[in-house]
């Protein structure tokens, strides 16, 4: 609970109190199971408590200049680093260093964002996975320490996805054992990297290695960006920030050109590809290790997704019960809004999909430790599969999370515009996840292609992997059992449209090449085709996943009240899923209007069934005030209280008459136009 | 165009000037269509190339603090409307004094908003329209004169919506003929008025009247809230600003309170509704014309909607026809992106949205004048349908502007978060335009309780207005004829889906009552179904005026090619509505696979079609570049050069080494955690 003012009240708001007193389960039992038991659960909250004791007012940096956000940024995240550590020698002396991992995702202590992310995520890993012992001991461990601070940079201005048209150079120079990294043009500027701007004094650079004169692909290197007692840049180094974004504030990105730069040969991360000695090049033996990286970043993106939308719905979730507006009924008072069903219709299947990427996420972290685990026997089976699947999640959680925090943004009326509510921050944090670590279409555009080529392979009668394995069922029988009310049944329906329209994409790309087209031509025309039936495989690995995870496995160790309330939820996941794609499941089945009048009811009873718990699941999350950060989604649901004391905090408040008046506005006030 | 620094070639972006050349038909003529023909295109560029010379850098406010922005916004509003009134005198001096309304819609001249927003759309009409003679002396001329600055406060903390439960109250106080203006709690305070912060001095304050105690409904007072020479507020007024927002910078809405101030009987507003003196309450005799005040708001907002659309689409079709990546034939160069038909299919549906509403919504602006002098000869029958589709337009081109906008930068890769692209403006623009005059649900809620109410009177066999006249057919004969391929088929498809959903909404509704829950109730939990059937109305109109504007009106004054170019966006336009609706068509129309691949042909078709006319298309919109205000969308095609120019003016970028390295960075790299 953040600290009261006198304009706060310190009662819980008498509406939100009634909420809870009503709910049909035990948030207790719902937060120990969230957070993965009761233990886990309370050292969540003695953290919690550790951490975000004496932070700064959360919306302090929304009103200082570009500039002096950075500073602010940079004050945290030193702060925040040296608390965190504390917080180890605490809590587990002597054990890993993990904590600068943590910084990754703590809004409440990082509510500007901050400039590390890139040198924590990236470059600190990618040292320790692809360097070798001697470049981990000179870079690796003071960068896990941060005595240096590095970023990872390989976009540029003129080149993002398509990795392999990057321009930036290495040429290997024998004379003096160095490589001369150079950037020949603007196209070619390093542009994006987090920290870069003025924060990191190394990066690790993406270049295109040449050996007197010869290309071997693109490698690593490290090179050192400014000197580090005066933090000036180094020689031939152009580096700077790209300007302000519409969220992200305090990362710093940055850009970035070499001028003939040198660095030794052994900043090359060798631990794979290597240049020898005398320019002698040595290719890799594992580019599939590397796959795995990317797997796993975007499984990580999935959990970034949820948590943006859960966060949102929580606090649109909570004002919907204290804020009252327009009479049901005209001669009765207004009523809390979220008794209006289309409010209802805002908020829950928010929070459903929000559930339903945890769970389904957490299935996918299974299959993930699983697929290394055979990996590391040799078993290479199941990885294509697990790409597309964390490709498709990655998709999914992105697109429905960054939507549905707008939606739910939106839910809250006019307020939701206003800073204070945090809706605008988790919107700039997921959105951008939209677009890094694989732009959507171009990852929907390869679960596509991928589903066409495992369509062809059935038509050679190939073995299908476990995560295809419903395609071929539908392949061998085309045709879909009679309609049930059953909720197997509607993932049913969903298998049947995914895999028809992977087959109809099949067929219009088969059709494209017999008239001639290469098969890319092809591709690229039937691209709205692959999405589509790329989407509906995403779709089908949730809802199949999900009613798994709720229905069956350890259902046994939840309580029976529990279990109902995430049965409603399973419920109108499936429902709105359904209802969504019924464009592709009219055309593949033969569903009646009875039916469909059936599913409209299930939709609507499940709205009223979830009405009076939706408040005890939010608060079942365990959000902490200071995460969610929000005038609108306090527990206390003071909002008007909230909302305005954030408002007084203002700048411009803190005189009766701000000084443009004198300069600008009374001159022109007087001038008689 | 804009100075060009020595960092930006004077040429034009060879890719740019292909798409020009490929173009199939005039953009002059394009342009001069648009425009409304050649006069007024060029009277619009003459105005343009005065007002936008010496204009300050349109992303500056960008790296400001709020309160520097806010007086940056003072001095960028009262010099833009000294500009505005001296251009009246050269080019038509002595007549009517228009020049404040032209603020209300000039992003290069005021990229960061303006707090005179609400002063100038909604303070002096409402004096002028609704104050007497005497009112509009003394508070109308020195508004419209700009010698005082008023806003329009309505909206309290607790009161969005439903304006019936605002709680301000204006108390007759016969001893000395004034009215007492009192805030009983915080809910009641005002908030959001544009320039209520810091800059109005009067304000336009809606209020319930008591006289005696007895309630005598809503009405508006004039208050001055500041000193006209100090600016300090008067005693009483608690005054000041709402905080940061999403977008719209620098309205400086803000909040008010009254501690029992008091202000002349006369400044209640009554032209309609009076008070004696001695405090007899007079009636209004005409609340009917208010309501076209409302229907007018909101025609303004679809023009807002499709100008923020067509501007994003401009922004990022011109950048994709600049942009090269990920080779389509894995052995051939980058291709521009636009050659994507994922891109295509992107870019081209806003397009042809965008140009849905400019065409629809003029049209809906020649409805408007025919009901005004409908009305002024006392035939009020056209008004109520007036109001629906008003509604509905501004629902429909506020939601699909918004998350069109959102698309549109979405398509632009990761640059498009960046603020210089202008994307964020765009749409904290337009998506503030969804919640206010009428958050969408609301609406969509009035238009469905209409459509049912509608249909009730057809089963009552009732004569409908002309723009329900197609429910009737409907209801009369509901079957629908046998595919075909033309476009009216597709506004046939859209209108018998639309009826057969108002009909389902009737039904359920009807049953509902049936079993004992009032109208109200049942309209609340029919929600659903109602807001669907009024998407459903709304498509209709849209579709059909769409098409009647582009294949039927005025069509001969086009050139042929012109035409044919239209013809191709009003075809993508169907195909994608239809395409859009088909969960709800496939219901109720018997359409076959082999329909729906044709469909999927002509969308494929249309993007083709429209490949080689996009950039030009764009062209005809004549967008002059301060207005994109956008590093991505300019003429010449020059992104990267401009990209990195933008970022190179942040203040962040004048010094090597930031300020905070000192203070934070070094102590902190230094101290081995």
């Amino acid at each position: 609970m953040p600290a009261t003012t006198s304009l706060i009240p310190t009662r819980v708001n008498p509406d939100l109190e009634k909420e809870r007193r009503a709910a049909t389960f035990s948030v207790e039992e719902f937060q120990c199971w969230w957070h993965g038991g009761a233990d886990k659960l309370n050292e969540k909250r003695e953290i919690e408590t550790y951490l975000y004791k004496d932070l700064r007012d959360g919306h302090l940096h929304d009103y200082l200049s570009h500039e002096d956000l950075y500073h602010l940024a940079v004050k945290d995240v030193t702060e925040a680093s040296v608390k965190l550590r504390k917080l180890q020698k605490l809590r587990n002396p002597g054990g890993d260093n993990i904590w600068p991992k943590k910084l990754y995702n703590l809004p409440a202590l990082l509510p500007a964002h901050h400039p590390f992310a890139t040198h924590i995520t990236m470059f600190v890993d990618v040292i320790y996975s692809q360097g070798t012992p001697e470049q981990i001991e000179k870079f690796g461990k003071p960068a896990a320490n941060c005595n240096i601070i590095g970023t990872y940079a390989q976009t540029e201005i003129g080149h993002g996805t398509n990795v392999r048209g990057i321009e930036t150079r290495a040429d290997y120079d024998r004379a003096t054992d160095e490589f001369v990294l150079h950037t020949p043009n603007l196209q070619a500027y390093k542009w994006w990297p987090g920290g870069l701007g003025h924060t990191a004094n190394h990066a690790m650079v993406v270049a295109q290695l040449y050996i007197d004169g010869k290309h071997h692909g693109i490698q690593m290197f490290i090179v050192q960006l400014r000197d580090l007692e005066t933090h000036m840049p180094l020689p031939g180094v152009d580096i700077g920030e790209i300007g302000k974004k519409l969220g992200m504030a305090g990362v710093n990105q940055g850009f970035l050109g070499f001028k003939r730069v040198r660095i030794p040969r052994t900043n090359m991360l060798m631990r794979n590809a290597k240049v020898l000695p005398g320019g002698k090049f040595v290719q890799s033996p594992a580019s599939r290790l590397n796959y795995m990286t990317m797997v796993f970043t975007r499984c990580l993106i999935v959990n970034l997704s949820y948590d943006c939308l859960l966060q949102a719905a929580t606090i649109s979730t909570r004002y919907s019960a204290v804020r009252r507006q327009s009479p049901i009924n005209s001669s009765d008072p207004e009523p809390q809004i979220i008794d209006h069903v289309t409010q209802q219709q805002k908020l829950f299947p928010e929070i459903a999909n929000g559930i339903a990427y945890r769970i389904t996420g957490q299935h996918m972290w299974e299959l993930y430790e699983l697929t290394l685990k055979e990996i590391a026997n040799g078993d290479y089976t199941r990885m294509a599969d697990m790409h597309i699947v964390a490709c498709a999640l990655k998709v999914l959680s992105t697109t429905d999370g960054s939507f549905g925090v707008e939606r739910l943004r939106l839910a809250c009326g006019g307020h939701g515009y206003l800073t204070s509510t945090n809706f605008s921050t988790l919107y700039g944090n997921v959105i951008a996840a939209y677009t890094y670590e694989g732009e959507n279409t171009v990852l929907l555009l390869q679960i596509g292609r991928y589903l066409v080529k495992t369509w062809t392979q059935l038509t050679q009668g190939k073995k299908m992997s476990p995560l295809a394995a419903y395609l071929a069922e539908i392949y061998d029988k085309p045709e879909i059992a009679a309609w049930n009310d059953s909720r197997s049944y509607l993932v049913k329906l969903l298998q049947f449209t995914a895999a028809n329209k992977t087959r109809l994409a099949f067929e219009n790309l088969t059709n494209r090449v017999n008239g001639g087209q290469t098969l890319e031509e092809a591709s690229n025309n039937t691209g709205i085709e692959l999405t589509q039936a790329a989407e509906l495989h995403g779709r089908q690995f949730v809802a199949s996943a999900f009613l798994e995870q709720i229905t069956v496995a350890k259902k046994n160790q939840r309580s029976v009240a529990l279990n109902s309330v995430l049965e409603n939820i399973l419920e109108l996941y499936l429902v709105q899923t359904v209802l969504r794609h019924m464009n592709d499941i009219l055309r593949f089945t033969p569903i009646s209007d009875a039916n469909l009048r059936s599913l409209q009811n299930r939709l609507e009873l499940s709205l009223k069934k979830l009405r009076p718990d939706a408040v005890a699941i939010c608060d079942g999350f365990d959000y902490h005030d200071r995460v969610l950060n929000s005038t609108l989604g306090c527990y206390d649901g003071n909002v008007y209280e909230r909302l305005f004391e954030a408002a007084k905090k203002s700048p411009l408040n803190q005189k009766p008459v701000p000084d443009s008046f004198e300069k600008y506005l009374k001159p022109f006030l007087k001038s008689n136009l």
